[in-house]
């Protein structure tokens, strides 16, 4: 069983008409159903569920994998939640940032970047592309797929430099972006999925649900220990005596 | 001209027996004097200069490649001041992270990582290897060099995955430690190398000099403006009206 | 099921009386019998075994992972037997190269380099670190482990820099070296491991058997087909008539 | 200076009218004369120029840049010259192929892929984003460009993965492509630049001969010798006398 925890700031679905009406109960909600099968154990965290967002010291201890979507409230998750998160991550804990993500505190210190990147909102046609096709995050994916209309994200994307292109996405509009990208840190292995606007159908598409799926089982850790385990050994071989030099300058 | 500013947090000179002995006057001026040449103008930035332990956004701005020393001081170091020597490597402006600077706010920040590793210190021989002698910061450096005596840094070294080895360590006690590596955020180029212990005279030794000099020479900056500089694009591809759909939940 | 081919040049054992004694009937059935487990179907090719060296069309349509030694004889292994194992590897078949490997036709025409390091055969110790214990090939491993004897491999490693490194020896002559790192060439996953002398009991060793063991499940394919696999598709979206240019020279 | 030798396989400009009109004299000269500035010395080279297809030894050691162009000659290439430029370019020589040299042999050899992707003649429209706006290929180059028509590549590109993306293409009928890419092997720095079809203006347009000015620039070596230059090192370090293990089989 791999134990999902599907982390959702949860605010456009209780405050804008549209997106309540896409995403009745969260969008979380919706991808937890779309990639529900038997080895999933999967759970669900919310901003103001509680005063650890959800995300508590036991609850990422019991957490293979955690899925992350926020938007407009990204300033109001607790900098000690985000040390959790990025400890645990370091620790073998998978992560996977969706969309808008790319702006939280979570993605952009994992990186060590800005996370800043070009964006429209204007109903445009997104073809993505597979750039990777032997990695199991593409496997049963097309060579490409439609969304019929998502909001752009562009390049030049301020992400680090290890992003491992998976999928790179095609807009009406013009523009291109690294959509599916890896990345590792420490122990554990990280995702980005660009695709997912509160107010389209994204996450009830079975092209973005399988890539989700995928995912999950690829994040999910190998191990999960500090890294490195020893801190101050002592020699495994012998050290001569030294004479030690003076400075130049003395 | 490069503008190389200088930071040591330049505690153990003053306090310690040992390192003011072997670096009086702080290790930043035997590094300043070490790589002084007709086109660097080096200047210097400590802990406790000012408010902003030096770095103003006037000097950062003033900056082509800033080096950075620190060690027990790193918690000192104001968040403020971190978040804009971020920016500001972001935006072009190269850095060089020396010796336990792997565990500064600034180095562990634009990695995502902890910034861990093993340590010991044992007055051992460090030989550092070139591992990519075709690399612009090898240049005129020999394949391998000594250190006659050196604190231990091991792997594993809890550094981003983009970091690309250029120097592989082997040490006297049986470790091997990746000791120089290059990493890019935003616009800027960063340098970490591993040598440099405060009462050793390292920071005296012609390869290690060299080293770092190549490493400013590399680390300059190409450009200097905030990435992406465009941010909310009109489209240029004519945008096709659309029928939105509604949720399948609704 | 995972279906494993182990080819081995198969020289040094039939010819030399320290290879003979420490590897009777050659060291691919060591290394089989060492990593004998349920989920693997192992199979042996050996060079002089037909006129395909054992590795005919059908023989790698069959092969999930191959694992390959050879040392003396590179140049004696076919250009279209190398042309076929590399067009497997591109479609998705695992491949693992075992120490003298590093010169074999196969490593070099798929990492585009020349595989050259430096060497010495003077029975020293090696121990092997671990850089990236969170990766499932390190799953089990120590953080470090000692080989008593081996051939000394050592950097500069004429290797393509995708090569992630998994491990990094310590040679008590005074050497370090990438001596596992992972890479990957159109769907195929690849993984380099250096142990492996002919006359040292290297295949009985635990920790390498394990090595071994684990790459082989990360090898494993996740699909096997040709990529790209469309070539000269339409265009999906509407391509506007265009009025040539001349030529400014015209 | 840097000495940059452009080869060009010179056949559609003297067989195909199109061609000939769009490049008279070919179109390696239209490259020469739109990247010629004070401190490169240009020359060129083509297939039927003599039995070294004007690539000597000689010639390759006065050359610090091979722009290489070809595109329906790929096989007449002698494995002898294409041997030659691998290993010049392993010594540090750099390597700028353009547009369908993707399939040449040197391209293909020094990633051990097929390079194989998809494609499309169409008279498209294409629009050149740049991914890494810090790198020095990218100097002076507008965060994006158009051209007005072009043949297209699309995903997925089988290149080798260290390839890091500083420019990713948008085209009219639907596709995507990393259509410039930066790549080491051995000593030297290689770059890939897709646009360039023969019957297209592409080789007059500003913003395509500066990327391959810049590109001159990054890659001309900082080095120029055999990696690595020892083979068989004496240790540096003493190596304690071992008794050696048997076989556990023996």
């Amino acid at each position: 069983m791999i134990k999902v925890t599907i982390w959702n700031e949860f605010i456009h679905e209780n405050t804008q008409e549209a997106a309540k009406k896409m995403y009745p109960g969260g969008l979380h909600l919706a991808i937890g159903k779309g990639i529900a099968c038997d080895d999933f154990e999967i759970k669900y965290a919310t901003l103001e569920q509680d005063e650890n967002h959800g995300l508590s010291e036991e609850v990422l201890a019991n957490t293979d994998v955690l899925l992350w979507w926020g938007h407009c409230a990204h300033e109001k998750v607790k900098d000690e939640v985000v040390d959790r998160v990025m400890s645990n991550v370091w620790n073998g804990m998978g992560l996977i940032c969706l969309h808008s993500a790319h702006m939280s505190k979570v993605f952009r210190r994992l990186n060590g970047t800005s996370g800043k990147l070009i964006w429209r909102e204007a109903n445009e046609r997104e073809r993505i592309w597979c750039a990777n096709p032997g990695h199991p995050i593409a496997q049963g994916v097309p060579e490409s797929f439609v969304l019929d209309y998502e909001e752009m994200y562009g390049e030049p994307f301020m992400v680090a430099p290890d992003a491992q292109p998976i999928f790179i996405s095609w807009f009406e509009g013009g523009n291109v972006f690294r959509s599916g990208v890896t990345l590792q840190r420490g122990n554990g292995r990280i995702f980005y999925f660009r695709p997912g606007h509160e107010t389209f159908p994204t996450y009830y598409n079975a092209n973005v649900l399988k890539v989700i799926s995928n995912a999950v089982r690829w994040c999910a850790p190998t191990v999960r220990f500090p890294y490195p385990t020893t801190h101050r050994p002592n020699a495994d071989e012998q050290i001569s005596p030294k004479v030690r030099q003076t400075s130049p300058e003395a």
